[in-house]
């Protein structure tokens, strides 16, 4: 008996240990933390050791692999001629999935181990910030072992040490960007390895689906709107403009969460401490209470709130990340949450072939024999 | 209300006028045609008109079609580059996942256009044969425009127009190849078409599907198995001795058909008319013959019989196609079907975001407040 259940919403396609979402609450549980308070007094690699082994390291283990992951960062020649060749308009996130998808990662192609998912996590900050500046013009640069992982990409982007502040807040978005249980692009990581692919087609594939605006978002959007925005006194008038005329509103909503989104809430509060320095933080706080209560004014019962984009633009306007690098920077964080899905989806693997109800024609002749 | 469906199976994630397989009773539909009718008197362009159109061009659009498709062959310099830039270890599907990642398709990157698909599809053969060459050493032919689709392909891999009868066996193969309903990775390219991502990256993604065994298969271990095998007489004791330890036969069984797969039996009967040089034909004839009675005798009820793999080696064998290209040239093929899946689904778009069932840890403190 063939059910049919577009979009599969409600239809679970695997137990999975490493994280849970809550939309009616606005919870988000990481392998058995709250995702807001696992980051809280953690950095970003000991956050991937948690969703890739179920506990926080011990400082000796945190050591190791945190050196281990730096040690991994240099990209070999062969991927940097293929970044350069990549024609002008290839855009960052194109330049990832073909660079990713060109490594050659050690060991067997099957099952897939936390040695491969290393060096691609590892080299995918080296592969952004090397396209980003090659396409700038300008010259790239080596990554830094002494840095942790994403102040070593702020120093690969801009040249420079980053403020730390800056490099912590960033790294508070990418830690609780890392994973978010069975959204699109996981799915297709999972889909991928259930053929016993390689962790690399898994990974590949699944930035092509974070390439998609309904999933991986059009972060920079934000921007745009708060740009168009401008002042305070006309946000309402827009606002209700976009609405009036049946438009979305760029930051708002979310197929899950039907409340705050807990990660918008803790980028939210990450924001305010650079209030002063962050022209568009006064505005960005206004535009979301008009917003929240002109949409429960358009679309009552909906439940629409500031989701995850809203104040991760807080995070990346606060520290100058250019635009074109918003959906980038949220892939290099999601490839520790598809690593560790792929490792349990190989752990306990069967393919994953649905069905389709086939609606289209049927022939007029008796099937051919073959007896 | 969350239900748990591992593996999807019997799931239909989509309403479909594609393709349609009949696992049962061994039937294969393609847009109205059985598939083993569609491609008798019809070549790899018509039928790829066939599975994008709903039907068979007029023979003015054939030659249309051919001649769009012909003109897109060649691969910028850029392509090239970066396939002489991989390293030696890559593989032929690896290269041409990343290949196929770099290309710039005309147009907007949103919906997908045949004039997109129609690249992609054009280049493939290129790629491939452009990566064989260059991996053995030898320099690499580039297309002719004057040939069809498939003895193109033939041509760019060994350098001489390949004889007839060998392009139509290929093309037969390829043909039937081409879509097969719901499998993983036509899947995978509907998951990420319905992100709104681009047809490349739907593409790829598919690419990393095939390259997992369990699906693209080993077409290959079939010729190894029969290498071992050698002769008529070692043919029972050897594939007794298979099924005595538990291992699988290779070229038997599949997911869907409990029956004579139907593209098996189309490929059998064009193996068949090389049967005077193919010289493993009567082997492989009578280890046919064995294995289904011994895996009748030894998995009851079960219904193993030769699959699309079995009767493929055949022909690869007969026009003699390397065996590392025997899943590229069947990634050529299924290219087309993707390409038909990621237009449908984009033509009636809907997100497919399914849900998991955590079994992790729960926080043993309350939720963080957010108010």
């Amino acid at each position: 008996m063939i059910e049919l259940r577009i979009g599969l919403e409600g239809v679970a396609v695997a137990e999975s240990e490493i994280s849970c979402v809550n939309g009616e609450k606005g919870e988000l549980i990481y392998r058995g933390y709250w995702a807001e308070e696992a980051v809280k007094d953690h950095g970003f690699e000991a956050v991937v050791h948690l969703l890739w082994h179920g506990e926080f390291p011990t400082s000796d283990q945190l050591s190791a692999f945190k050196r281990d992951l730096a040690n991994r960062r240099v990209l070999p020649d062969y991927v940097k001629t293929i970044i350069k060749s990549l024609p002008k308009e290839t855009t960052p996130m194109a330049a990832l999935r073909t660079a990713i998808s060109s490594l050659t990662v050690p060991g067997e192609s099957w099952p897939p181990t936390q040695t491969q998912a290393m060096d691609i996590l590892a080299k995918a900050p080296t592969i952004i910030a090397y396209h980003y500046r090659v396409q700038q013009g300008k010259e790239p640069i080596e990554p830094d072992t002494s840095l942790d992982h994403i102040a070593n990409y702020l120093y690969m982007l801009h040249g420079e040490s980053p403020r730390a502040s800056f490099a912590r807040a960033l790294e508070t978005y990418c830690m609780l960007s890392m994973d978010h249980d069975m959204n699109a692009s996981t799915f297709t990581s999972r889909v991928v390895t259930a053929t016993e692919a390689d962790i690399v087609s898994a990974i590949t594939a699944a930035i092509g689906a974070l390439i998609g605006p309904l999933h991986g978002g059009a972060p920079s959007k934000v921007d745009d709107m708060l740009d168009e925005i401008g002042t305070k006194d006309n946000a309402e008038p827009w606002l209700r403009e976009q609405l009036e005329s049946g438009k979305r509103l760029m930051g708002f909503g979310h197929r899950v969460y039907k409340t705050y989104d807990p990660r918008a809430a803790a980028l939210k509060v990450v924001t305010q401490q650079f209030s002063d320095e962050s022209p568009l933080f006064e505005l960005s706080l206004y535009v979301e209470e008009v917003a929240i209560r002109l949409l429960a004014e358009y679309k009552p019962g909906r439940n629409l709130y500031p989701n995850l984009e809203f104040w991760a633009a807080g995070v990346m306007r606060t520290i100058d990340m250019p635009r074109e690098l918003y959906t980038p920077t949220f892939c290099l964080s999601r490839i520790a949450g598809w690593s560790a899905h792929v490792m349990e989806q190989a752990a306990n693997n069967r393919l994953i072939r649905p069905s389709v109800v086939y609606v289209g024609k049927r022939p007029e002749t008796p099937p051919p024999s073959h007896v």
